[in-house]
């Protein structure tokens, strides 16, 4: 009567990212004493889409003072609306390089195209795939060849089994340093952009070794929602988190609306701190 | 070109549970010093069905060196199958309230019909209304018409603005002590029995003045999860839980699968302490 | 690793509703020739709320001219929002009891509330269950006690599985005469009220010897989308369609969005009768 | 309240693909007399995989004669699964190209990867933009670049407005030629494999100039629920549909259980012809 996938067959398909093929957590180093997975909790922040030198030095600033070891930023840009922003491109991928080589931070930015691999490559420390991208299979393929770490974010329609085989394709192709990262589902909900399935977060943990964090402003796609969901991230047990920082959110050129201004990121960072202590991790 | 409901018109149908028709936090007395809204958090605990006195014993006895002030238990039982357990009736309803009475517990169970009402409003002390029935407008106006607090749960496909007129539809009817309960969604998602939108809580928060609890219990549909979401809920803002306990649960006569044993139950409260602590609230 | 509902063992569940269980299609028999599941396709129409005596005889006229045999009307509506118009109460029933006396329809109307039970019984032909009441296992059980046929909605997040299990709570009570409506789910797409699912028709006839109806009004909500919806629940095989007709949508006091008025009603019956000939059906 | 998106302001956004943009039709013109969105209906069908030629020349033989002018087998096939079969690539281009020759077929295929441009350019008359690609934007704008026809499969998860956006990121590019198709939608629903928005097509309809056909195949994933999904597609106003036809279902390297056999195909295209020419239609 149903068509439910078999999911115990599916099971045997995550060869490389199940719990049963390794046991203890992989732990991504980024080099540096950087690393996501491990007992430190990962701060990736910065603005949607990098705009200018100025911006990111701005940012970048905030983040020192904060803590952060990871800085975020993007050069392309996905956009639904084919005249909207559509990100600075290589101009911007080499700011990004530049500022964080200036304060010492790591760096992870999206990948849209194949053909910008080597650029991207050379930019950046994570790649990271995006929502739509999940499952392009030609993608995942050509950053699976690579060793650099991959930021892979869950489909918005993708089932927690189809999320793992994703990763599985990375893994496959012999890059064995994968970062899933929940960023919300698609559903009925329309007071929020997507729905967060927090609950991915523990379940992943069972399934796979794999590092997970939680990316709340996609998520909520609500700047009043991000601190509490970002707490609620760590206490469900998240690696860490990706939250997009602007110094004026009212201006940016991407997804402003669910930016948090440097004071309000300042303020969550001192609320996790105890946080994560409480709950035996470090930040 | 759209239907989308007109939010701002709604809003204005939110006369009464709104921030802006209230501003302070609705804190819900239930005497004896048990509250639900303000600074402490609550636990309500207990099995899904009543199945026995000597099951409730147990049970109590369990909750009560755990420091619980609000005992669970369904009497009735609302069932997709037909020919599953419905719950003890009235019979449970006096173990209920017996059980409470020895150890000092307040109590909440689920009124299903209309024509329950006197008896469920002798034997406990919270109406809970479920998921299946958040739109039972009937059964909202009677509740409505009595001053006994309603746990009101969201309706498993419901908007936030429909789980907020619910709530309006009891408001209105003259009672105020209105909990909501985030439960779980249903989505796409089959690897979670029901989607937790934990983002919902803080949402809730910033709309309206009522308190909110969440049942991770209902909303993962699954034992390991309960823990690291209970967390995640109190670290989101929640007010309380809402959590299904039992002393063996392969042996429950509902939902075993989604109940904690009682020394899991003690493990979780004594990690939920210094959480809450962290939070600013107390436990 | 997953908690998908062990559909084998459901479907054990599907004691009376199953098609193992009756190979024959049910014919439910309202009198004087009507009938539902048979040859004949049965159109249910008229205004979503019984607003006056005039609007019920201004739309009767039209209804019998253009051949329809059951006329529809709500007098109890269920509102979302508390302070919008909630139906006429019993003297809507009124209305349409004689109302369709004068011009020999058959009726259907929707019940609410159990404490209702007689006088709709008394006033309607069918008992209509509404999408919110699917899982109302209370009322379920009142109007499975009884002789009366039931028009079944299909509850707007239940899966099929469910929706058939609602039946069986009828059946199981005596009442052998259900008629199910697939009225549209929740989904993400907000360009449409719901999400019409039209491959639950052919997959309910295959699973099931019950009839069932689409009830494209609700399913869209939309007007422009009523027409082209009612011919393609024909060609899947549906068995009747409940459409919501008004003299003047506009000035509807419930729905009006979701209302075809009587000249478009009269266009679509004519293109509606070769398209069942040709499907082997009369209309 | 609300973050739902300003449809209005993204209305502006659809400059070449709105009805309003350009009032009539468009006809895409294959040649030969084929053409796509005008009163003939185009029926695709053939295998999900092109697996070998000898399969390839049982199928067209079938197809020639139900009178199919498009034929339709993937080479290069998007699986969830790494451990699958992955599709044979530009050999199996090849065998499409060639079997179509032999028997005036215009062929569609799928096309997953820009660096595959050139070699499905040169062996197809339609780029498919598959359900995981819809918002591959580099892919969307280098098949925007050339003047072959593309179809778009909706994105599983895809609003109405989305879907549309991506068409116009084909034609912004310069392409006019873009195809809808509906496909299926996730849901919560799981006795069907996705499920298959119908109304979907007369809301295109009414926004949009350009075709829209239906894959009932792959939205319902069921090979009972075809049939009746056909008709209720061209009862719907669809411009035509995607069906997959195997000789042997049950051996099929893909997707077997939603292939229908080539008897059960000849059955469907002689039911298929007078529902057309009831509806104004020609197939």
């Amino acid at each position: 009567m149903t068509l439910v996938p078999k999911k115990a067959a599916e099971s045997d398909q995550l060869k490389l990212v199940s719990r049963e093929a390794k046991h203890e957590d992989t732990v991504i180093d980024l080099g540096d004493g950087v690393t996501i997975g491990g007992e430190k909790i990962a701060i990736m922040a910065g603005p949607c889409a990098i705009e200018s030198k100025e911006q990111m030095e701005t940012i970048a600033q905030e983040l020192k003072k904060a803590g952060v070891q990871i800085m975020r930023g993007g050069a392309f840009k996905a956009r639904t609306n084919p005249y909207a922003f559509q990100g600075l491109g290589e101009e911007g991928l080499k700011i990004l390089s530049q500022t964080a080589k200036s304060y010492g931070f790591k760096t992870v930015t999206e990948i849209l195209d194949i053909r910008d691999l080597e650029t991207v490559h050379k930019h950046s420390d994570i790649f990271q795939i995006g929502t739509r991208n999940m499952q392009n299979f030609s993608l995942l393929k050509e950053v699976g060849k690579t060793q650099k770490p991959v930021l892979l974010k869950r489909g918005m329609s993708s089932t927690i089994n189809e999320f793992l085989l994703a990763a599985e394709h990375i893994m496959k192709n012999g890059n064995p340093n994968v970062i899933l990262c929940e960023r919300g589902i698609r559903t009925f909900e329309t007071d929020t952009r997507y729905t967060l399935a927090l609950a991915t977060v523990p379940l992943i943990k069972e399934l796979s070794h794999l590092p997970i964090i939680v990316d709340p402003s996609h998520a909520t796609g609500k700047r009043s929602l991000i601190a509490p969901m970002s707490k609620a991230s760590i206490a469900a047990g998240a690696d860490g988190i990706l939250i997009d920082v602007h110094p004026n959110p009212a201006e940016a050129l991407c997804d402003g609306e669910q930016a948090i201004q440097t004071e309000t990121f300042h303020k969550l960072m001192e609320e996790l701190k105890p946080l994560a202590q409480v709950l035996g991790r470090l930040l």
